[in-house]
């Protein structure tokens, strides 16, 4: 499943047409993390080196993703789902959705899924999900950060019947995209797609970049990408269409301009 | 005082059967900070060079022990109070209770408890504070991440009256446990006193360190931290009760599993 | 404009009459960031480092000035403008103002403002500001750590066309000072100008220096920082005050206890 959700998230980020990636769980749970059953001790710790530094390798590719990456919430994210959703840049959930980290319950400690937890939401909240397992309600999430909007769960059913299945749900422009029906969502879809690619994938990798820097290290860098952005012939297009109240056509390239 | 304190949250975190550790205040003040009284010139500033090494000692002290220590604050908790409560891996205040770092009133800046609160809350939070000494109240200090949870005053009157005194409250398992009757507390309590103290300290120590690696280091660690999880007795008996839906029968040691 | 407010930051920030600068902005937006008709190609890539490199000045200026930094928000603070708010020690909004990083939606993605946004807020909270452009309402804001305090617009209009012009407002305690008369500044600058201006500037030195080094570092540097604070004339002056139950008298200097 990780290595399905990575292929999905790395295979074809390269093509022009994808604009953002939408992770969505079908069911009443998004993800309940790892199967239990396949961390017991006759499988040996090499297999759980591969299954952990796997799991890595899906956090990492999502924030190295040059497309924001978007997780729609319906029900339960627990263990490494909740770290999923710490994870991507963007998560909108339903207002009955939880979220929790109850590894410790059944002796093994949610300590990776606390590296994006604990980057996620201030502390004590972490520090709280992480020692009791006890979850966080949909409304307790947002308060703390874990999650950027949360929506009525009337609004996403209809949305998960429509799905024809699969938990990833990658947004094309072309062909004809297929937006969710949640307002929500298509809202945060549709002001990411009509942005150009490049601009947006130069932001997010700075973005990650410049969180673990000091801060004048983090300005000094960003000055640099602020005088490429600008060079860049999307940068110039984009200046172009607000001094000339017009819509902007983006070749959503990295070609500088002339 | 802060010695007591050292020395209540040091000398038996090695016993197996303390399982957390509760710091509650009586009476209408949780902890008002440094007596200033003792920070007189002349004192010496060898004295207060002492009086602050205590001071990270204790913060410290908290932060590396093996079981998660939670701060119950009724009423208010100012400068190396509020500090504390900032320090502890979970905080339960009464809806009464205000949270304060005043020191700059009376010439001393809240520099120490800075650390902590700033750690703890947005640093806009954590600047208002700190430049202005005005108090957050119970419900701006749970926004803001300082708690990580709020009760009704009258849930906890009851338990101040009931302990037979000292600021300082261990939990152990064994002799029976004397459960505070703040209903949010004892939840807190419960539901890390049914873990094992083992991987609870694993995870505890691995939580603050990652927390201050870079998110690559983390995740590198954090794999290492998940092995040798899976791969103690405790894990795999959690994981077998879990396959079994029974309790789990703890040796809460860090023995290896056969 | 962004010569200009550091002009007013640092020209006279060893004033020793000067207490706290509060930054407004007049009429509906209280700055929209960078002029984006200067950043066209044609300008040059010397010219935009520029542009970058004095903005970077500016935010900087702001951690480094030795008096509190207020923003004050009416209306709407975009780009560079949002930077600023999340730059300055606290700020206060009016309960309609609103706050963006669209820069994305001109080519110019706000790589500089998400390195203050981003230590500003929860980083799913920055994300999205900065991958969508979509605005946070000043209730959104003040959740997310944006501002300090939200109050009613009517309790600001007065005193914006009272306001005789330009973007920034010093705060002088001598000459008679001119409070605004919004209640909450009048707080927050009350709170500051009754302090010591040297143990302020200690404070605000050690809190911003602090926050990037690792905890055991913090405290250690934290430790020096209270003792040399004690051993301040005006520190030992706020503690006797405080005994003796009566107003400090500050000297407002660096100046040691004898």
């Amino acid at each position: 499943m990780m290595e399905d959700l990575i292929h999905h998230i790395t295979f074809n980020q390269d093509d022009p047409n994808l604009r953002c990636i939408v992770l969505y769980g079908e069911g009443k749970v998004f993800s309940a993390g790892h199967n239990l059953k396949e961390l017991t001790h006759k499988d040996g710790s090499d297999y759980h080196h591969q299954v952990f530094s796997t799991c890595s390798r899906l956090m990492l590719g999502i924030l190295q993703c040059p497309v924001p990456v978007i997780a729609v919430v319906q029900g339960l994210a627990a263990a490494a789902g909740c770290q999923l959703v710490a994870t991507c840049d963007i998560a909108v959930c339903s207002d009955t959705s939880t979220f929790s980290t109850p590894g410790a319950n059944f002796g093994i400690f949610c300590s990776t899924p606390g590296v994006a937890v604990g980057r996620a939401v201030p502390r004590k909240v972490a520090a709280h999900m992480l020692f009791t397992g006890i979850p966080l309600t949909a409304e307790e999430a947002i308060g703390a950060g874990l999650v950027s909007k949360v929506v009525p769960e009337e609004s996403m059913g209809l949305e998960f019947e429509s799905l024809s299945g699969g938990h990833i749900f990658q947004i094309y422009v072309n062909p004809s995209p297929v937006f969710p029906t949640d307002e929500e969502v298509a809202k945060i879809v549709q002001a990411i797609t009509c942005k150009s690619r490049a601009i947006v994938a130069m932001g997010k990798k700075f973005f990650y970049q410049q969180l673990e820097a000091d801060i004048k290290t983090a300005y000094r860098l960003g000055e640099e990408v602020m005088v490429n952005n600008i060079g860049l012939a999307d940068g110039q297009e984009g200046i172009r269409s607000f001094i000339e109240k017009r819509k902007a056509n983006w070749s959503h390239g990295f070609e500088k301009a002339h």
